[in-house]
C-alpha cells in the first residue's frame, strides 16, 4: 500500500535532517529524563531570541503555539468577555473561546473574484464598538493564506484598548511579516507575536512554540505558564535545530517555490478549481459543485486534504504544500476524477 | 567538582533503563517529528489505562500532571470562585488559583508531637460552608507526605457539591492509594485522580501526566485540552516504559526502603531534626533554630534540599529520597554542620 499523502495539517514534508538525527541521538543519551527542565528555559529562550532578533527576556516558550494561546487567554480573557478575530481564522481560536467561556466575534473576510480580502474598516469598527478583551489576528491567515499588511496591523494596535496577539505561525513562508518589518520596539506593551517551530522548522510533533512580546508581558506570561511546559527532549532538539537556520531556510524556499508552481498549475490545468494566492505553506481552493465528494474520493486514494465550511457558499479545501512530487500525485489523482 | 545532589524536586534518582535507551533511539529514528501526534492519543491512553486498570475512555493525557490541573481549572473554575485545598499542599495549586483568579481556601493540617494530621472535621465543615467550585486533595500530600484515608476521601466526595480532584502523583510510593483501593466505579462522575509518569516512572523531564476519571468527565477534559498536548517523543518513551512495570516497581521498592532507612537514621542519628513519617518519595523535617542556614550550607556543598514556610513555626525542609548512597552523602554533610 502506498504511503498516505498527508496534506491536511500544514505540516512540513521534511523530516529531521540527518545531521540532526545524530545530534538527537547524542542528546537522548545525555538528557536526564528523570530531572525536570530548567524552569526559566534560559538557553531555549536565548536561542529563539537570537533567531528572532530579540532578547531572551522577550520570549515565552510554549508547548506548541497552542499553549501560547492558552497563556494569552489566561492572562486577558474572563468568562463572558469578547475576543475579536477574523472569519475564517485558525480553528483553535474558536476552541479557546469555548474553553475560556468567551464570545468569539469574527469579522468576515470579503470574497472578491480572485482574491480574499480583510474588511479592514469593518474590523476596525468592531474593534472600537465591541470592546473586546483580546484580538487574535493570524497572518498569514489560516486557511485563506492572506497576509495582513503592516499598515492594517498598526491601525489595529492604534485602535485597540486591549492586548493584540498576531499569530505568525506561518510567517517564514510569507513575503513579509509584521515581526520582521517592525521588530518589537514602539509597540504597545501587550502586543504578542505567536510563533512556532511546528511549521517552517518542521517539528510539529515535538511541540515547541513561543511568544515574542515586550519584557513586561513576557514576565507576565512566563509567570502564568507551568514551570516545566516544554519537555527536555524537544528542548534539546530545538536547540540543535536553531543553531543553523540554513537548513530551515532551504526547506522554506523549496516549499514557497512549490506553492507558486502549484498555484500556476491549478490556474492553468485544473480550471474547475478556483485557487487563491496564499502566503502560508498551503493554498485554499474552491471546488466545483460536482466535486463535493472529492475529499472522500481522495481519501480512498490515500490522500488527505482538509475541507472547510467558510462564510461563503461553495465547497472549500485547504491543501498543504508538500514536495513537488507530492503535489504531482495530488494533481494526478484530481485529474482522474 | 562533584555532581550536584538534587534532593529538592522529588525527582527519581534513576535515569532511563539501558534497554529503554535502546528502544528510545529506535523510537527517535522512527518518529516523524514533522507530523502532529494522534490527537486522540489512543495508544497512550490505552497503555495508561492498562496500567491503572481502567478503559482508555477514562484517561486524559496531559503535558505533565501540571496540565491536568490546568484542564480541571478550565473546566470548573471561574474568576472569584473558591478552591478548597489543604495547607500545606502542592505549590502549583496556589499558582493555578492565581492563574484562574480564584480564591484558595486552605484548611491547615494539624501538627501533633510526632505527626501531621488532616483536620478532617474542619475540612468537611469548610467544604459544606464555603461552597467551593473545586476541591484539590493531594495524597500523599506534598510536602508532608501524609496519605489521606479512603474513609476521609469518601466523606469529602459525599459532602462535595463540586468536582473533587485527588492528586496521587506520589501514589506509587504510598502503602495505599484511593485509586487502587476504590477503582473508578461508584464515584461521583466529576471525581478526578491526577497521576503522572514524572515520579515513580521517572520521566519528569519528558512531561507525561494523566487524569483517571469517569468517561463523561474524560470526554469533557479531552475536549478542552489542546489536540496535540503530549509530544511524539515523550509518547513513544512512555509507551515503551509502560510495557513493563517491573522496572518501575523495583525502583519504587528501593526508594521506599531507602525512605524508611532514612527515617530511622534521622530518628536515631540526627536528633536535632524532627522527622515525620511520609508516604511519598520525600520526607519532611523540622530543623532546629541553630540550623536556620542549613540550606545555604548544603548548597555550598552542592546538595539541594527544599525549604518551606509552613503554617507552623520553625524551619522546615523537604528531602527527596534518592539512593542510599545519596542519603549517606546528605547525612554526612549535615553531621559536619
Amino acid at each position: 500500500m502506498s504511503t498516505k499523502l498527508r496534506l491536511d495539517k500544514n505540516e512540513s514534508p521534511y523530516g529531521l535532517p540527518d545531521h540532526l538525527l545524530e545530534s538527537a541521538k547524542k542528546a537522548l543519551a545525555s538528557i536526564e529524563a528523570n530531572r525536570y527542565p530548567d524552569p526559566t528555559y534560559s538557553s531555549l529562550r536565548e536561542s529563539i531570541g537570537n533567531y528572532v532578533g530579540v532578547y531572551k527576556e522577550n520570549i515565552v516558550p510554549g508547548n506548541g503555539g497552542d499553549e501560547i494561546l492558552w497563556l494569552a487567554f489566561a492572562a486577558y480573557v474572563s468568562p463572558g468577555d469578547r475576543v475579536l478575530t477574523l472569519n475564517p481564522s485558525f480553528s483553535q481560536y474558536e476552541h479557546m473561546c469555548k474553553v475560556f467561556k468567551a464570545e468569539r466575534l469574527a469579522v468576515p473576510m470579503t470574497l472578491k473574484n480572485d482574491s480574499i480580502e480583510v474588511d479592514e474598516d469593518e474590523f476596525l469598527r468592531s474593534l472600537r464598538s465591541q470592546n473586546p478583551s483580546l484580538v487574535l489576528l493570524d497572518s498569514p491567515n489560516n486557511p485563506t493564506g492572506v497576509a495582513l499588511t503592516d499598515l492594517f496591523i498598526h491601525k489595529v494596535l492604534d485602535s485597540a484598548r486591549c492586548p493584540v496577539l498576531i499569530d505568525e505561525a506561518y510567517g517564514e513562508f510569507s513575503s513579509h511579516t509584521f515581526l520582521e518589518d517592525q521588530g518589537m520596539d514602539d509597540l504597545p506593551e501587550s502586543t504578542m507575536i505567536l510563533k512556532t517551530l511546528s511549521k517552517a522548522w518542521g517539528i510539529a510533533g515535538l511541540r515547541v512554540g513561543y511568544c515574542v512580546t515586550s519584557q513586561p508581558t513576557a514576565r507576565k506570561l512566563n509567570g502564568l505558564r507551568s514551570p516545566f511546559n516544554v519537555n527536555l527532549f524537544s528542548q534539546a532538539i530545538a536547540l540543535e535545530l536553531l543553531k543553523d537556520r540554513s537548513w530551515m531556510d532551504k526547506r522554506v524556499k523549496a516549499i514557497v517555490e512549490t506553492r507558486e508552481r502549484l498555484f500556476s498549475r491549478i490556474k492553468k490545468g485544473l480550471k474547475r478549481w478556483q485557487v487563491f494566492p496564499g502566503q502560508g505553506n498551503f493554498l485554499l481552493v474552491k471546488l466545483p459543485d460536482e466535486q463535493r465528494d472529492l475529499l472522500g474520493y481522495l481519501r480512498e486514494n490515500r490522500i488527505e486534504i482538509k475541507g472547510f465550511d467558510l462564510p461563503w457558499e461553495g465547497h472549500w479545501a485547504r491543501i498543504t504544500v508538500g514536495t513537488d512530487e507530492e503535489m504531482e500525485k495530488l494533481i494526478d489523482a484530481v485529474e482522474k476524477v
